[in-house]
């Protein structure tokens, strides 16, 4: 892990005492005016100092013309200036003791050429100094507590839109345009704000040490995050663990999920895409919930910042429509939440509020319901009390329509909920802004779509098995080899494996035709031939495999065939022998994989062999490294597990022994994150279960 | 095609000239004074006869104690009153010669036992009469043109609620509650509405039928519906017919996608479910759009109601947020949409708008837009003329919450979308419920969501691809065989298929050793030997099959070793001899399969073989009959098609055979629909293209 500066580096950016803007204009409808009329219009109760050559004073505070004429200590400053002023204007920052530097310039890496050029001299101004700057190409930060407005938005200026209330949550993005569209989402949806980071270009302050610094920061109880690509892995692991330990939900769009929009991700940003697949591995080993749309980020940021998350995966409902109920039933089944059956004596409670009513779960009041408040909360007394569900959803419909009603109904189930307070109650019904407000203020969460409110049900559950996991990042045994430097052969492949701790098929490399025969028999027979050369990658093509040797003699034949094999197809070839293996019998194909993801460094995959892989493309990520549990985890996810776990008529195979095998693997992939490029164990054989696994075949790639 | 009375039957439920209340109550409060409520603060300009026994007027319509006191002719009735009270009023309606009637009643088939009993009466008295029956345990109808409410929804006579206005969007809904839910959604969207029906229970009109009316009604162009599960198959593809010929998209929720989903279903209603993946076939088929959730029904009914559909599946966009890009490219590359570069000329135009732009398609402003609404024309222009591109996204994030510069750019924006009133305009902004119907009203569909946008547009394109289609579904020929009535050997399953006109595998019946050896040289070797008995299901099990036969010797042998075997281990069955048959080598091997769904009826299944059905449920379906096209169509769907297009080393197979097979056994399987329970014809082996394909081993199994 890198050397960073400690998390207090980014107090300045959030919370500063004093505050100085290069390039304060005084005329107010430009950029470098914004950041001086929010400090005046909001209220920041630190130091201001517009930094102007010309004027005395701007928008009421007095000017400098240069930040070295202030003469005090400056916490932060601003900087709306052109890109190719930046340089000179920071290394006066560090000359005046500047702690924090907000750039928003553009014209740096995302224009490539000269802009990178500017771009690394922050860098390295940064690292040089000590001082720390967010930016380039954002759109600044805020934070609502200390109502400081390092930023160029100007909608805070507009008394329509107003300055934001302070709330528990906070946002970092690494787009500017979308931190301010989550945040506005977020405004409409009631939700109040504490800090907002956009990071931009990360010149220097990463999106990970944001994620640190808000899972630290005590007025933040919720964050939404906005991922473009991770220029620096391990900085947003740290960042997304420490959430995780702090029981803070991590609710993440990371962008770029098809090819085709990775592409277009990469081609507007500077960042490091990578693998899409090895950031959803990553949110699912750290517990963030990667929001699929900016909707389904805001339906849950919402359900997250009412602070209440469901102990199980069960819950009950009371739906005036079985249309609703088989909706919900639809996507509780997709996502593994439940609606299990009440006993029956729950069940014959129901029935006596109304005859006819669906009494099993999901609970169905039918149309007697109509006109009687009081259904509600004799049906949710038992589903609470009786049933013992730790959530609930009532499907109200159109009920929000007849408010006197709908606040008979919340009335009337209020005392209910008041006993449970540490179970969530969720309203499904059509209702306008103010009631859903006044709901949200009554403790429910609403959602008029019923499948929305499973759908976050399911996400809050997701934040509880997350916490209460005892999430094991292995260390790396200062025992795991190193891979080579440069290609080799099969051979010595298995050999790194093995020393690593994946268990590979018995071989031994014959030199001769004698001795070919010789480690045949010792291995017992049938075994395989394949040629050993590190300058032949696809033996199988060349002819230099052979399968199903039976005896001294056909081992022996064999040697020479392959050498003669391999002498015509490849005359320069470096031929180190022929490598003798016991030919293995019954079991699963697999294939365990590495490889060194170009922003989240070394990942294992899983997958089964052959079609399962190339075909369906079914297999599993999870950055390395990882422990045994998680390796079967892991394994279990792939379609095809019903195959190890004895589908078709195959005996059940080794699964404990594979993922043992993984974990190995992943230790050896994150030893090697320097000089790793790929490793793939193909095939590695499940044998049925007790009886081990092992590695048949093996390519190591080293980073050229 | 089970006979129905026409569809004008239907138009008294929507435009009847009187209507009697029967069960109509003084007391306002009741479900019996609504109707009489509702026609007289809609202004139904039609005769409204309460009936009731003890009133002389009913909220200022004079009473009737009976409808057959009223004397005059009554199109349509609406019946509030208990279940066990139904049948005789509705005899009496049909005395008094009423048309149509209206039964919200519960208590009939979804309560089981008597219920049923109760219904089927009321279906017989509906058969026997020619008087149509909407419902019992429906919400009723209504239709906004002609003023006319048989339902006893409240919500119209509250005054902050209201009457709906006049629209082009219909709703037929199986369910009263969804119908209601559906309505108001679309009301809160701003949507106004023609007709509404909820058909409850159904004993006798059907959800199918009022599809069709709405298809044939010239005041409907959008229909919006709710389906648990089809009661009537053929009416309910004909509905699905005639509006997809009548150019009018259907938007459709069927709920029970799931297990757990489906069995919530059946067990509120007395509709069969039938398999989620015929309707899911019935669908796609049909040109109907399956909405995943209501939320997505509205999403999509807003932009049908708006009435333009993409004449291809390119799109551009316009976006200030290189986020929101990627997740368009990312939505867009999920549902088959497409974002195509732009020629490098209109690129240089983009270019000299704005620097930095992003110039390709997806294009991006970047910072440049801020406060010029003359940047959008300018992208729009280059996108629309020189990118000739059918539909434009413009991401505005949150330039709605600034009213006048985003009137300024709809305004900057007018020309060019007045130029083309053919091209699809969509604005993706935050913006007010006001800001939002502005847009719109100016042609223009808006949705928050990116991911969203790009989703209807997908949504809309697929109705323009429905439409063209030429949708032929095949005349089953005089020919086609009949299945026999009760089990049959592999033998007799073969012949079967082969006079329906799927080629199978060329094989004769040996009834003594001499003959199986024979046979055998004829086919020439290799080949297979199978004991052939309707009694022995499992021919492997009991080791019946021998493959690899490669003499005359050998299959005389295995002629004896087969018969054996089954002596021994099935010593009832009755054995018809040994198959001997050519073993078919190479080639990709595939199920195809009919069965009859529960609702659905027949239905045809592809999918590769082995794994691929079992562990990946990697198949695809269609309602039988179907054509060569549909069945391409079919194989081309599963994930596995890469395999038959030549994946892996494998030659390309045969698809065009097979397809003919497909549709060839998709014929026989609705030729039989009285009595298929199930065809398997596995496996099939799609040989090398243009080596045709055969079918190796069937198995039909009659309806018991």
């Amino acid at each position: 892990m890198t050397a960073r500066p400690n998390l207090e580096s980014l107090r300045p950016f959030l919370a500063p005492q004093s505050f100085a803007i290069v390039g304060a204009s005084t005329d107010a409808t430009k950029v470098g005016a914004r950041p001086v009329l929010l400090a005046k219009a909001s209220g920041f109760k630190g130091k201001v100092y517009p930094i102007n050559k010309g004027a005395e004073v701007v928008h009421g505070y007095p000017a400098y013309p240069s930040i070295k004429d202030v003469k005090e200590p400056i916490d932060t400053a601003f900087m709306a200036i052109p890109a190719p002023a930046v340089e000179a204007a920071l290394l006066e920052c560090a000359e005046a003791g500047v702690r924090a530097v907000v750039c928003v310039s553009a014209g740096m890496a995302e224009i490539g050429g000269e802009g990178i050029k500017r771009q690394s001299r922050m860098t390295a101004i940064a690292r040089e100094t000590g001082m720390r700057i967010v930016g380039p190409n954002c759109l600044g930060v805020f934070d609502v507590g200390h109502n400081f407005y390092a930023t160029f938005a100007a909608g805070f200026l507009d008394p329509k839109f107003g300055f934001p209330a302070l709330g528990s949550m906070s946002i970092v993005s690494q787009s500017g345009a979308f931190g301010m569209h989550a945040y506005t989402l977020c405004k409409f949806r009631g939700l109040s704000i504490s800090s907002w980071l956009t990071t931009g270009n990360e010149a220097d302050v990463e999106f990970g040490e944001c994620l640190s610094y808000l899972a630290d920061d005590p007025q933040t109880k919720v964050i939404v995050a906005y991922l473009e690509g991770a220029r620096n892995k391990d900085s947003l692991v740290e960042g997304l663990e420490k959430a995780r330990a702090a029981c803070k939900p991590v609710i993440v769009i990371k962008v770029g999920r098809s090819e085709v929009g990775a592409r277009a991700a990469s081609s507007h940003t500077a960042s490091l895409v990578g693998s899409d697949a090895a950031y959803d591995a990553l949110f699912k080993q750290y517990g963030a919930f990667r929001a699929r749309t900016i909707t389904e980020l805001v339906d849950v940021a919402v359900a997250c910042n009412a602070g209440r998350y469901p102990t199980g995966p069960e819950f009950g409902t009371i739906s005036i429509s079985g249309g609703a109920n088989v909706i919900m039933a639809d996507a509780a089944s997709e996502i593994g939440m439940d609606i299990p059956a009440l006993p029956a004596a729950a069940q014959a409670k129901i029935a006596a509020v109304i005859p006819h009513a669906a009494t099993r779960n999901p609970t169905d009041t039918t149309g007697g319901w109509s006109g009687q408040p009081d259904v509600f909360p004799r049906f949710m007394e038992v589903l609470a009390d009786d049933g013992k569900l730790p959530s609930i959803i009532v499907f109200g419909s159109t009920m929000g329509t007849n408010v006197p009603f709908y606040t008979g109904v919340l009335d009337a189930t209020q005392p209910i909920r008041d006993r449970h307070p540490d179970k969530l109650f969720i309203m499904s019904a059509v209702c306008s802004d103010e009631i859903r407000a006044m709901t949200e203020k009554r403790g429910m969460l609403v959602y008029e779509d019923a499948d929305t409110a499973v759908r976050v049900l399911g996400a809050l559950y997701g934040f509880t098995q997350a916490w209460k996991r005892d999430h094991a990042v292995p260390a790396i045994p200062k025992s795991t080899p190193r891979i080579p430097e440069t290609a080799v052969s099969e051979v010595a492949a298995m050999a790194v494996l093995k020393k690593a701790g994946v268990p590979v098929v018995d071989h031994a490399v014959a030199t001769s035709a004698a001795e070919a025969g010789k480690s045949a028999a010792k291995l017992k027979f049938p075994v395989v031939a394949k040629i050993v050369s590190a300058d032949i990658t696809h033996k199988t093509e060349i002819g230099g495999v052979q399968l199903g040797i039976a005896t001294r003699k056909e081992a022996e034949k064999a040697y020479r065939t392959l050498t003669a094999r391999a002498k015509k197809a490849a005359p320069k070839a470096k031929l180190d022998g022929v490598v003798i293996a016991k030919q293995v019998v019954g079991g699963v194909e697999c294939i365990l994989g590495a490889h060194n993801d170009p922003a989240l460094g070394p990942v294992v995959m899983f997958g089964l062999g052959g079609i399962f892989v190339e075909v369906f493309k079914d297999v599993s990520f999870r950055i390395a490294p990882i422990d045994v549990a998680e390796a079967k985890a892991m394994i279990r996810e792939v379609k095809g597990y019903a195959l190890l776990a004895g589908a078709r008529g195959h005996a059940p195979a080794d699964v404990d022994a594979t993922a043992k095998a993984l974990s190995k693997l992943s230790l050896l992939a994150a030893a090697n994150a320097d000089r790793l490029e790929s490793i793939d164990v193909n095939p590695f054989i499940a044998l049925p279960k007790g009886k081990g696994a092992v590695a048949v075949d093996a390519v190591i790639v080293p980073r050229k």
